[in-house]
């Protein structure tokens, strides 16, 4: 699929939030520890399913039989209008459970996951903002000598560039920030363990 | 400061952009990779100063001179209406640069920190669905025999929980997502080191 321009966003309006699709902002009455009526303001997607769950994010770990390369993972990277650019990030998929996050792992990388090592908790994205919440699922997939890169069945109209990278080199990406925080605990345990 | 209520949030409202003060919607419009107009609809932070950075994140990262205590951290535990529920997270401020950071780190926790390990880059919270941008900023605070909890200086009507908690154990907390990722790497190379 070739890339024939630079995306970009062009402009920028108001939207009224009774004419948004995707994204409306509450006022949250509430009542504090000392018995007060406070407000806060937040913005919630209206696409929440039955589940509960906005999001699943998928890190695969990437693990050779024979120790022929380093622990690895996959991450994408996709134009984010929001962030006005290219962000590295985790695949993730606005729908649960832990098996559609598999199938799509498949879809969208090719690799099929051996086990699922590690379901997280619901976690809230961004909580003194918005209602998003998500889980994430970490996948083994035990490949023989080779870091094989399968190919991807994307969808026409999505453009997402698919990288496999060392588990430890993932600290130097431009990076969301929750995968920035997954390398920040990674990096320092790994410091740790060598004493630093 | 007693805790007389459980704080709850009591009732939810659709809110008009034009009537937010905190947040507003924007409708944004940009060309994709094959050069078509298109619309992305996310939610913005109206307080972003001149730093261009809504916030930033603290990971204390509390050490013995003698190793008498494993390596903790402090985490903090607030009512978050949008989640309609109490939620840990990192020390984090609406605020920069490092050095604001630093001075809020010793404000509500009265740790001072003896350098900073580590100043991320800035990454992008949440990037479809928000505009919103952080830094994680990783201090170093050395203690002697004593995992000591000095006096935090809280403003009135701030209802902040703070705890010091070992970082092996941080996976256990119910947290925000950047937290339960940087849990997850940190864990993910403790086992890799324990070669499981």
């Amino acid at each position: 699929m070739p890339e024939l321009f630079e995306p970009k966003v062009t402009s920028t309006e108001e939207l009224a939030s009774s004419n948004a699709k995707w994204i409306s902002l509450k006022k949250l009455h509430y009542t504090d520890q000392e018995g007060r009526s406070r407000v806060w303001e937040c913005a919630e997607r209206r696409t929440r399913g039955a589940s509960g769950v906005d999001a699943v994010s998928i890190l695969v770990l990437l693990k050779s039989k024979t120790n022929a390369f380093p622990l690895s993972t996959v991450i994408i990277e996709q134009f984010r209008p929001p962030a006005g650019k290219y962000v590295i990030g985790l695949i993730d998929k606005d729908e649960t459970p832990e098996q559609a996050a598999i199938r799509e792992l498949e879809e969208e990388t090719g690799y099929k996951a051996d086990s699922i090592a590690e379901s997280s908790p619901v976690t809230v994205a961004d909580p003194g903002m918005t209602t998003a919440n998500m889980k994430l699922v970490v996948a083994n997939v035990l490949l023989d000598d080779k870091l094989e890169t399968p190919d991807s069945k994307l969808d026409d109209g999505e453009f997402i560039v698919k990288r496999v990278v060392a588990l430890d080199q993932l600290h130097d990406e431009l990076i969301n920030s929750r995968l920035s925080h997954l390398a920040s605990g990674y990096n320092l345990a790994q410091r740790i363990a060598k004493g630093l």
